[in-house]
Formats: C-alpha cells, sequence, structure tokens
C-alpha cells in the first residue's frame, strides 16, 4: 500500500525542524518513504491513494507519555473534591472495576486519542492484557504497563502482584511490531525496595521502558525526607533502579540534585501540566531539565486527573503555565512546544527511531490538523496555531504505521456510537453510574 | 415566534443554581416564556419549532467582558516576542488597518465567537461605528467601545481624537436593543486626566458601561509609583472616575487597598486569564475580588493576545491557574467558573437583568454544548464537563434574543467559508500579508 499526501504544510520536527509550506509525504506499508516540497515532488510515482491536504498542517502523531486509559468512567466524577481519590476512585475502582470495563474505556480512550492525533501512549493501570489488546485492535502504537502496589487490586489477589502479573504479560508483546507491554510500580513509596529493583530488572530483560509516579506529592517528598533524609529520586538511586529505561510521571518537586540524577542516568520526564496544576500540585521545572539535557515528553495523565486525553489543550496550558512560571513571554516559544508534544515524547519513550518527526525510513505515524475551521485562521505561524488556536476538534485524518486510522474526523474501522455503547453497557453491568450517584450525595 | 426546546440537560445559571437535568425552555420572540422540568411541561403549547436536543446540556450564552474584534488579521503573528507590540502589532496597524478590514475582521470574529456559544461581548477598538454594524448584521449582543489614546490612530486625526469619535458614536446606537455604544480610554497612562473624566461623564450621559485597560503592566504601576506615589486604582479615584459603569480589565497588579476602592465604588472587572498568563504578567486576584463582593467577568482579549475567543479554553485556564495560585485542588469548583463565563459577565456588563441565566422574561440568549463527541462522556457533573473536558467544537446551536444563529455547528444566515474570503479579500487590498510576513524576516 502506497499513499501519497499532497499539498500539505508538512512540519516534520527533525532535528533541523524543516517545514515544507507546500509539502509532500509517501508511505509505503507502515514507512514513510519520501517528504519534500511539492515543486521537488517526482512526477513519475505510482500509489495505491492520494490525498489533497489542502493546506492543512501535517505533522508527527502526538506522543502522550502518561495516561490511565482503563479509567474513563471515572472522568468528570468529583473533579474539586480535596479527597476524591479516597471518597470516589478507590472504592468505585474496588467495586466497579473488571477486565471487560477496563477493555471497553480502553477501546473508548484509544478513540478519543486517535481522534485527538494521539498515536502512541504510555498506559499504566489495571487488566494490561486487555487493554493491550484493546490497542492492538485498535492499531495504536503504545507501552502499556501493568501497576505495582502494596495492596490488593482489581485484578490481582494479593500486595504487589502485579509484578508476576507483568512477568507473565511482558514475553507475550515481545514480537508485536507496535505494541510493547510493561511493568509500572506506581510509587516509590508504595512498593518495597525488593519490588522495585524487580521491575527494573524485568524492564532491562525484556528491554522495555518502565514507567514510575515520582515526586508528585508533598506527603512523598516528606516521607522519604523523615525516614531516609532523601528525596524520592535519591532514594531510587540509593537502590539501584535509576536508568535510561526509567520513564518518571510528574517529577513536579525536584531539587537541583535530583536534576543532575535524572541527567546522569539518563531518566526519562512524562511531564502532566494540566493534571498537575487542575490538582494544585504545582508546575515542574521543566526548563531546567531541558537545560540539563534530560528527556520530557508531554502526559494527559488519567481521564479522572486531566479529564481529555488530547495533547493541544497541554500544549496550551503548557505555554502559559510555563511562561508564567518563569515570568517570560518568550519563554518556550511554540515550535519548542511542539516538539515535546512529538520527538520530545518519543524520546521518552525511546521510540525516537521510530517515530516523532516525518523522515524517510520512520513510521508512518502522522497527522493532518485542518486549518478551515474558524478558529484557524490567518496562519502566519504553524506552531503558534497549534498550541494557542487549535483544539482536538481541527484534527481531521490520523495514520499509524502507514494505516489510515481517522478520516474526515471520523474514526476509520470503529463506530464512536458503537464503542460508547459498549463502554455504557459496561459500566451498566456493574451499576457503575448508581454507585457513583450515590458516593456524590 | 415560539421555540419550544426539550429533553436538554438545564443549567439556569440562576440565583439558586437551579438544574433540570431532563427539562424544557419555551421561548416568545427575543424572550424566555418558560423554563422547567419535562415533566411538568404543559402539554397544550403551541409552537413554530419544537428542538429536541437530545440531552445536550443547555446554558445562558457566554459572555465575553473584554475582547478586540478588529483585530483577527494579527492572530498568530509574533506570537512567542518580546517586543510584539512595537515589533508587529504597532506599525501593521498603522500601515493596514482600515474600515474595511476592521469590518471584515469583526464579521469574521463574531461568527468565532457565535459558534463558540459568546452571546454577548464587551469591544474595545477603532473603527467602532463599523464593527457595531458588523455586531447589529450578525444578530449578536454586546458592547462596542472606541478606544481613546494619546496618538495618531487609525481613525481619528489627532491624539485622543477617539473622544470626539465616541461622541459622535454613541448617540447612534442609543435606541438598539441589543447594540450599545460606548468609550474607551486605552489605559490610565495613556491619556490626559481630562480626556479620562469626560470618558466617564460620557458613560454617565449616556448610561453605558465603560472601559478601561487597567493595572495591567509593570511599567504602568512604576510609572504612577514614581509620578504620585499612587496606585493607578488610586489615581483612578482621586480623579473621580471609578464608578459602577467602568468595567476594568485585567486588573493583574491589585493591592488590597486597590481592592477596597473596587468595592467601594462598586467598579467591574474584566479577568483575561489567558491573555495574561501568555504575556507572563500574572495571575490575578480573583478569589479576593470576589470575596470583596466585587463583579467579576471572563475575557479573551484580542485575538493577538488570546489568540482564539471562544470561553472554554479561559475557563479551563482559569480553574488550573487560580487551583495552582491558591494551593488547593477545591478552589473554584467547575459550577463557579460557569458562573463568571455567564451570570458574573453579565454583572460585569450591567445586563444581569437582561442576560446571563435561564429565567422567564429574561432575553432568550442561550447555547446547546452537545454530549455526543467523544471528549464529553460520561458525565457525573455537567459544570465539570465544561469547564474540564469541553473544547468551543462541542457548541452545537446559539440562540440571541430569541433568534437561532448557530445550528448545528454551523451559522445559520451566513457562510463561514464567505466570511473568511470577504476577509481575507480585505488583508489583501492592504497587502498585510506580505507586510506582516516581512515584518517576520
Amino acid at each position: 500500500m502506497k499513499i501519497v499526501i499532497k499539498n500539505a504544510w508538512i512540519l516534520t520536527m527533525n532535528e533541523q525542524m524543516e517545514q515544507f509550506p507546500n509539502g509532500y509525504i509517501i508511505t509505503a506499508e507502515e514507512r514513510i518513504l519520501d517528504v519534500g516540497s511539492m515543486e521537488s515532488m517526482p512526477n513519475d510515482i505510482t500509489y495505491d491513494q492520494c490525498i489533497d491536504a489542502k493546506g492543512a498542517i501535517l505533522l508527527p502523531g502526538m506522543v502522550n507519555t502518561h495516561t490511565h486509559i482503563g479509567m474513563i468512567p471515572f472522568r468528570s466524577l468529583g473533579d474539586d473534591y480535596p479527597d476524591r481519590l479516597r471518597r470516589f476512585l478507590f472504592p468505585l475502582e474496588n467495586e466497579c472495576m473488571n477486565e471487560q470495563l477496563a477493555y471497553a474505556s480502553a477501546k473508548y480512550a484509544i478513540a478519543e486519542m486517535q481522534l485527538a492525533g494521539v498515536t502512541t501512549f504510555f498506559d499504566m493501570y489495571y487488566f494490561e492484557q486487555q487493554l493491550a489488546e484493546a490497542a492492538e485492535e485498535m492499531h495504536s502504537r503504545g507501552i502499556l504497563a501493568e501497576t505495582v502496589i502494596d495492596s490488593v487490586t482489581v485484578d490481582v489477589p494479593e500486595p504487589m502482584g502485579g509484578l508476576q502479573y507483568a512477568q507473565r504479560f511482558i514475553p507475550k508483546w515481545q514480537e508485536n511490531s507496535r505494541i510493547q507491554a510493561s511493568v509500572a510500580p506506581h510509587a516509590p513509596y508504595s512498593n518495597t525496595i525488593e519490588v522495585l529493583q524487580q521491575a527494573d530488572a524485568l524492564s532491562k530483560r525484556y528491554d522495555v521502558p518502565w514507567m514510575m509516579h515520582v515526586s508528585e506529592m508533598d506527603f512523598e517528598m516528606d516521607k522519604f525526607r523523615n525516614e531516609r533524609n532523601q528525596s524520592p529520586i535519591e532514594f531510587l538511586e540509593d537502590i539501584g533502579v535509576l536508568s535510561s529505561r526509567l520513564v518518571a510521571a510528574h517529577c513536579i518537586l525536584l531539587s537541583d540534585h535530583d536534576i543532575e540524577l535524572l541527567k546522569k542516568y539518563d531518566v526519562k520526564v512524562a511531564h502532566c501540566i494540566g493534571a498537575n496544576t487542575k490538582s494544585a500540585k504545582g508546575v515542574a521545572r521543566v526548563r531546567d531539565l531541558l537545560s540539563a539535557g534530560i528527556a520530557v515528553g508531554l502526559g494527559t495523565d488519567g481521564p479522572s486527573s486531566g479529564n481529555t486525553l488530547d495533547l493541544f489543550s497541554q500544549m496550551r496550558l503548557f505555554a502559559n503555565f510555563h511562561k508564567t512560571y518563569l515570568r517570560d513571554r518568550s519563554a518556550f516559544p511554540a515550535d519548542e512546544i511542539v516538539r515535546l508534544a512529538t520527538i520530545g515524547g518519543a524520546n521518552v519513550l525511546g521510540m525516537q527511531k521510530q517515530i516523532g518527526s516525518i523522515e524517510a525510513g520512520k513510521q508512518a505515524d502522522f497527522i493532518l490538523v485542518e486549518t478551515d475551521s474558524v478558529n484557524m485562521y490567518p496562519i502566519f505561524d504553524p506552531y503558534s496555531a497549534l498550541v494557542y488556536s487549535a483544539n482536538a476538534g481541527n484534527v481531521s485524518d490520523v495514520f499509524i504505521a502507514g494505516k489510515q486510522v481517522v478520516a474526515g474526523k471520523k474514526l476509520v474501522d470503529f463506530d464512536e456510537v458503537q464503542l460508547r455503547a459498549e463502554l455504557a453497557e459496561a459500566m451498566e453491568q456493574c451499576r457503575f453510574k448508581t454507585k457513583a450517584l450515590k458516593a456524590m450525595e
């Protein structure tokens, strides 16, 4: 299958940040064969499909570096309560979450991400075997990591049983070209040292990135300071689990020494500005992380924390928060923010050789953002338009590994109405809504 | 003309914050006749049109309390430059802005606002007679205020000539039911005391709100401190122009005494969180303003400052910034933010008896937000869905003074493609794009 897309405003996001204001891209099977300016497009090419982008912006598929796709049922539930985790989320999760619900939620979440231009994601939740199957079925790209935590959970019978789950789960996906399975200890404080070390070893053995919430909570900082006179990151170094395979989510509360350690061990950071600020936790030191040479990507967090799974709202929040935080309107110009959402995220997931930029030989993961809607005119700078004007609804077409999954703002192989009905049915089965409304009384 | 809308999730935004999860509304000509729960809908009503909202959220039209609708041509131009005003905006405005361009921009901007659910706005720019005509033509509701500044501008031949413009302009619109004309001194530092007093007198004579940028800039604060040992607001009190007719835009830099003065004179505040934080100026003390009993509404600022003219992106930025600023995730729950975008804005514009809530007798200004899109499910709290999940693209239907201006996400009486073509033509006439791109070199 050979596809040509012409007349697109192409942002390659390559090292030189090359642009083709009127460009073409040719894909063959799952890869990009060629990209360039319309003037230099070969006129003897053969193809199976040709799409006229009519001035739409073409950029690499976005990378959501931290999310929880099983949690769609919790969206808009108790958003503004100080004790929402304990009051709503944990009890409902214990009572209602099951294989069927997690799977239906994952399909819905992946649909939402694809429609918003997110082609790759790093997930952390339960029932990850089912979530990986959902991702495979919907032709997404992602890393699915089973949570490990020191309590009985909805899918394992003993505390930290997620580790054994992951041991069985990871090998099953070793041969898949788009899906990787992995492990995700919930946090440094909610696992034993041995389990953290075993999770790191598992990640090393199968050569997959692993993930953990790190330096996110005030109580987490206090606990490590009081018990060990260390920061969580100093603790993780101490027990020998910092490496380039670790994706540390949040990292809101970092000392200079923490940043040195992250750099020393080439740890990656998933920055979730929307969730971090909605929960009033603070603004991570992203300028300092990037200046130190640490890989940073954007993440939405789960739909109960960040509500939507698109990176457009994250990019706008990122711009405004970091400019204000640094008291500098010229800090983080729009092109740098689009980098974080694309090649930056690819770096975090260790996939920079496969995805994150539009270059011949890379995987054909890219999106078209239409410029016909009223919010998208005029455009003097396409990066500005993406960061300050666009929203998820402007994404018109999405390709993953050379296959079109969204065309004209609709899923190609799935029906949104059907996916919602399946999720509603799974929620009904466990009486999710009834129990949620009761908890809100 | 009598219209019935049924099966809507109605958020009345009245004093009691009454909701009808399955409700109806009946309008007669420009007013709301009745609102209630479907169970209690009279079954003998006659109507000209009946719309089944199918579960969409119905709320009052949003009020954009501060914008510059003539500035669409500047969108995405030099967003991240520290000196963008002097480098791009002022020279291009001087060279290119004219009656035709301002009018075409205004129609485009009003289309954008209507499609995003903004039914009322308070504008400040040049050529306000043309902008008022655009608003009238498009059946919007608004206050259009001519800028007064101590320099020659694109529509007046001498410094502060906007005042004379306003003197001629305001009386022309006295009889209009939806459009009010007014005056807007640019800022306390860019006008003489006499002109500020005359602007206040003009507002008083014709009983219309007037507007000014106040306490927005660091240099503004320094100037008044150095020259008069006062804050800008203390200065405005001193010269006798603080009143309930004044809408002070921005108010980022306020002392406790400033807040006391705003309260004492019942001054209104237009809060522009998006523009204020994109430009790294800071976060206004909105919690303190509201606690003091001061009316606060949301504003987008112009499309060159805030980029989009919708209040959904403002609501989400508002939530995240103010929660983080106050270090309290439960601060400003979503319903309070929707209040600011609706009845709060109506209070700021002195229109709270006409608009801002769904109540019998009020003007029929309301919008439907569809809940079919993938980002809008599930909904346990409709306010949460509006603030944390929705974007401008979710607005499906808009009514102003009983007339439907948007149906099924499309303008009813205007063609977006045509409006864009007219704007492009006006930009082409003055070679706007060529000059803009040259400035960016």
